[in-house]
């Protein structure tokens, strides 16, 4: 059987319906949520229908704090404060980044249509020079536009999920007073709603994108889907100033906040005296929420252009089979129906009654999600794929079965869950490394941070070999587009993947609001247990993040080999050695920058807390407000400021080394950032993970160990803070960005391949006429 | 000019000549550094009558301890607790590392031997198959030979460096109450007999074994020096252990003795009364001195090695050149004739009669020597070498000049020189980068720990850019062979680069000498001052020693790749991936091991000294002396027990990759850790010296923004003394260990090349046909 089982009419109507009705069950989750009033009166019974959906046993727990007016308008008046901060911030950044995206957008025309120069003529195809395809100036104009489209998408898709966020987590908080259950599921929801609204979105634009581009190429897939690329580059620049951007403005406050706030005047975490504490938590949304929604965003993007333009010069583009050309995007309509059922296991078939269930149900939603996504790629492989075909592999076609497509994406989906386990084990405290790590610091801060820095090292050998499995075997089943779909099976069940990350900063979010509300102990206790295995996820989802961009960099990597014409990446070649040390030096240099302007963030925003401090009398007994909107605004010009070198070197380099060392020098480079940043990504992610959860182990004292080290002060738990602190910059910042430059750089050297190949390598040309 | 100008009987006589001149040279300094006596007597006048060598005008600064015969014995006790726990600790290693060298050796005969099943027939040749070689039996049993040459050579130059460096450091403390120039001078000279005893003697010994094994070789000088590299991989192996082992011991004694001490105990550091005193002491010596030694004679070893292999399949080796084939040994010999006239500089040209004229006159030497080796260079080059030849390059015969071959050598050396200049600028507290993390210590250890870590990446982007220029020209002008000698050239200064650099540990312990003598504080100011320097060279002898690991390591690599036939080493095919993603996760699992381990052993070391506190009355008070032997044995029993895992990592990667997944895997694998490790190492190396050099900066209180941090036991200075504790296993075990990990894969991937091409790649074979 040579083609697929599935129509081309039925697959261009499935990803439409898929997108909508992904957006559908995100507003559906929203309206759910909506339904916790942040308006003093007492809520109506309306609630009460639902019956299973975790609203109606509401009265069972109700507590003191319920009826009272005053603590509900706090609560809205600090998700307020939050949601303008969060909005401000974002607002500021997107005028500067939107300065960026023209000047960009430019960039790609000039590049890209100075190829052939500017010329409007059709020129021979790239892979098969008998045919003709459209003008390069077609390439540079769509390329600008789907960089814009993919930019905006990007944008938005981080916006919508700051704002469910900011208006989710007082809601939590308010529903914390009627149990955990009650709390977990309002974020679950909440998070869920950004989960889908990204994926259905990500892939209902791409779609879109494709079809209209069509209009105009026609039968010209090659030059369609080189085109396209540019989506997965504007999704991942925009990333960039997310991830960089909101990393240093959230950990600036955070560690601000605490260096005064915890270590020098002994007031708990979140506390409103705290004049950082409303920037602290502006920063969880911006950089935890949008900057992380806008990495996966671009994640997604990027692995769906690397397999499409793969694909584009494998059979299925040259035949012009349009189901089987859309696989990539078929297997994303897939994950959001599995991933709907999947929300369902959190939400409805099971209910939330102790705060030791949480960890479980979250981790449950990763188990069930991957086993039931395991089918569905299984289905898709066999219905949208012909039994056999050809994939380009590097200047030759390579005959590949459909079940050996099923496994490539099958073992990048599992490979995430066995990443996301390690990770877990790395970071949570219920295991010994995290334990061995609270341990320590009975001898202080430094073998505190000596044994974090060896747990994080460590930490990387499992996920590093999955990944290795997941290349090995995918690229020997079908090269360079093996890769690409194994990225896009890790990243398949995203929506689920996001619903449990961004749960993590909202119940952090929640907790903050009841500690700033002077809600009862209890309500914080439900919201700190919501929290910590926020903490978790959030780790899970770091390291998803950045296994997933291990495989699309590469595919990135190849598909960018193929269209540069270089048919081998010889290390014993000067060229590709000095770029191979070179790239692998790249994360060091990047991270220096990001933890730098942390530091230097932080030292600033301490000065105006310890200012405050000293001159706002009856600050400290709580008689005076503290000025949170000073702090917001350090954080801010801060984190703008400081974004602008890191976002340059990643920018740059390709464009810098590809004009005038070339192509050879740039796959060096390329390989070199890729196996050396993912390194320091999850051994930062890890390390920073690992000192929070063992601050944390200490101070919740659920063992005897934990209470030996113990309690809250004491100088083990001084020594953990430190670490904590040191850690924030790590997980948060410098560790996740790294995933935006191995990929940025990657896609970015692809949508610029066609001017590289012509005009590449000046400097070897004039010195060393090309040699 | 097809020959060189040298005659080959010239070249003979030249390189044992410039040998026995650099051993006589050494035993001179070593008859100077005897000449202070260690025995309460009044000195002789003897002494009198050397004039300008530094000992004529001790009066001038006698003081009032001179005469005490009390502090000499003390003196004379405590060096020799040191020198004995160095000893006992030496030869302890020495037993395990014994039983390693056997299995070992019979390991590389059994894998070497059966690569043509033991036969004894002549073979052809692996390069010009018309010509008839030795047996593969004899390149088993020549290899093997060579291994346990190297090996105890290393030992022996360990060792020998341990002993001068034990028999120097209290005539060091002597020698200070006459003034701190006569110091310097005791100091530098005991440095300088390391120095010219392990160059010459590595010299001398790689000449006789090269002659030895020509008597059964003959002219089959492939053959000869394919066996010959087994004397790098005997060199590094031991050096290995001589790191691990060392560095962990060190620091276990010096980061426990100071969590106890300095933090919990508020005493000085080499306080008599901490029990881990003595130890820490051993460590400086075992670890900085005989571990240092043996990696850079085994640097020097490989690089040598690497070169004289290259060269044997190049013209001079196919056409019997000799003078040619040795240039690599010509260049050390002149290497040590240029060091010698440097050390002149030091001793006897100059005098220092301020603390401030310490740091310049130690890297005075490093410019005198850098800019008289590049004259060396050049005569060599000019006189050695026929005006043009042919070098091996993968497959082919490339056409290289002599002049040529000069700027490979020269920008190696001077690639070293850059590289210890940015070392400095980043670990002297005499530089803005060190004084930045000195003030963030401000806000505690959190930020000094952000910030340290920031500036070690930081510093490794300079570096990386020397290396990568050395590379790149050195690749282009002479291939691998251009690479190997670029790393001798870096490596030709090494016995002036020892010299100041054993030169930073004797004056170390010259200065605990001081402090445990109980000698009066004007002496231990000018220890620490001696001490100062020595820590950034140190730092700069660290980067020299990475700087030419990274070096030799290509070098290797290349004449791996030659040895095993493999043509490219293509990144885009997955078995060259997931070796190059894998080897670049190496050097992290090796990091965490080393560093758990110094934690692990450290924590061993704190219970102990605390349980002496606790138990030994009147320690405290002086009154009672600790029980130094049980901590020595404490740091030698971790430091044997914890070396093995992180020595098997690094022994068995290259036997297991080679054996079961081939030689592009491994090539992959090679790539990756060198790329990767070197970024760790550097980075490593320099934020632990920045944090030693931002304490005692602020101890110092040379400034006002240092006596603004200050004094001892304020807030920033206890932060500033956690960073120093964390840095100390990045800086003395986990970075420099690196070093050895880059080469050691490569030179015994080079030893078994033989084996893994005829046997590797089981694996592949049966599972995918050898695909």
């Amino acid at each position: 059987m040579r083609v697929a089982m599935m129509s081309d009419l039925l697959t261009e109507v499935l990803i439409p319906v898929a997108s909508v009705v992904g957006i559908f069950f995100s507003l559906l989750q929203w309206y759910f949520v909506s339904k916790v009033k942040l308006s003093p009166e007492r809520q109506t019974r309306g609630a009460h229908d639902h019956g299973k959906n975790g609203y109606s046993d509401r009265l069972i727990e109700e507590e003191e704090g319920i009826n009272d007016h005053n603590v509900v308008v706090k609560c809205a008046e600090i998700q307020n404060a939050i949601s303008e901060g969060a909005t401000s911030f974002l607002f500021t950044e997107y005028k500067y980044v939107g300065i960026f995206m023209v000047v960009f957008a430019i960039l790609i025309f000039l590049f890209l249509g100075s190829v052939e120069g500017f010329s409007t003529k059709s020129q021979p195809c790239t892979y098969s020079k008998d045919r003709t395809c459209k003008p390069a100036l077609a390439n540079a104009i769509f390329s600008t536009l789907s960089f814009l489209l993919g930019a905006v998408t990007s944008i938005v898709s981080g916006f919508l999920g700051m704002k469910i966020a900011t208006y989710a987590n007082a809601r939590t908080t308010l529903e914390a007073r009627k149990g955990v259950g009650k709390a977990f599921i309002a974020a679950f929801r909440s998070g869920a709603v950004m989960g889908f609204l990204l994926a259905a979105n990500g892939l209902l634009v791409l779609y879109i994108a494709i079809n209209i581009f069509k209009l105009y190429y026609g039968d010209d897939w090659e030059g369609l889907f080189e085109a396209i690329t540019g989506y997965g580059l504007g999704g991942s620049s925009m990333a960039l100033f997310g991830r960089v951007g909101g990393g240093i403005y959230t950990k600036a406050a955070d560690v601000g906040a605490d260096l005064v706030g915890k270590v020098e005047r002994n007031i708990p975490e979140d506390d409103p005296r705290n004049p950082a504490v409303i920037a602290d938590n502006v920063g969880d949304n911006v950089g935890d929420i949008a900057g992380m929604g806008s990495d996966l965003f671009g994640s997604y993007a990027e692995s769906s252009c690397a397999a499409l333009v793969v694909a584009s010069i494998s059979s299925f583009g040259i035949n012009h089979e349009l189901t089987a050309m859309l696989y990539p995007l078929l297997i994303s309509s897939m994950g959001i129906i599995v991933c709907l059922v999947t929300t369902l296991f959190a939400t409805d078939f099971f209910e939330i009654k102790a705060v030791k269930e949480i960890e479980p149900a979250l981790k449950r939603q990763l188990i069930i999600s991957t086993a039931l996504m395991t089918v569905g790629i299984a289905i898709v492989s066999f219905i949208a794929l012909p039994s056999t075909f050809t994939i380009f592999n590097f200047g030759a076609q390579k005959v590949v079965k459909n079940w050996e497509l099923f496994f490539c994406v099958a073992i990048g989906l599992w490979s995430g869950l066995v990443i996301g386990f390690v990770t877990e084990y790395y970071t949570s405290n219920a295991y010994s490394p995290v334990q061995d790590v609270a341990d320590s610091c009975k001898t202080g801060a430094a073998t505190n941070v000596i044994f974090g820095l060896a747990l994080g090292y460590k930490s990387v050998i499992i996920p590093i070999f999955a990944i290795a499995v997941s290349i090995f075997v995918s690229f020997s089943f079908a090269a360079m587009y093996g890769i690409a779909v194994a990225a896009l099976g890790m990243l398949s069940t995203i929506a689920t993947g996001l619903a449990i990350d961004a749960y993590g900063p909202i119940s952090d979010n929640a907790g903050g609001i009841a500690e700033m509300a002077g809600m009862s102990h209890k309500i914080r206790e439900r919201t700190d247990a919501l929290d910590a295995a926020g903490n978790t996820t959030a780790a899970i989802g770091k390291g998803f993040a950045i296994g997933s961009a291990a495989l699309v960099s590469l595919a990135l990597f190849g598909a960018f080999v193929s269209r540069a014409a270089i048919s081998t990446v010889d290390v014993l070649t000067p060229k590709v050695f000095i770029g191979l040390i070179i790239g692998a030096m790249l994360p060091y240099w990047f991270s220096a920058m990001t933890m730098k302007s942390v530091g230097s963030a932080a030292l600033k925003m301490v000065q105006e807390v310890r200012r405050q401090f000293n001159s706002i009398p009856g600050l400290m007994e709580g008689s005076a407000k503290p000025d949170y909107a000073t702090c917001v605004k350090i954080s801010t010009d801060a984190s703008i400021k400081e974004m602008i070198p890191p976002g340059a070197l990643v920018m740059l380099t390709p464009l810098v080394v590809g004009t005038f060392f070339g192509v050879e020098t740039l796959s060096g480079v390329l390989a070199g950032s890729l196996v050396s940043g993912v390194q320091i990504a999850i051994s930062a992610s890890n390390t920073g993970g690992a000192w929070d959860n063992a601050k944390k182990y200490i101070e919740a004292g659920a063992s005897d160990q934990a209470r030996g080290l113990g309690p809250k002060g004491s100088d083990a738990h001084k020594a953990a803070v430190i670490g904590d602190t040191i850690g924030d910059p790590l997980k948060d910042t410098s560790g996740p960005s790294l995933n935006i430059l191995i990929k940025l750089m990657a896609v970015e050297s692809l949508v610029f391949a066609p001017f590289f190949a012509t005009h590449g390598g000046l400097l070897f040309k004039i010195f060393w006429n090309g040699k």
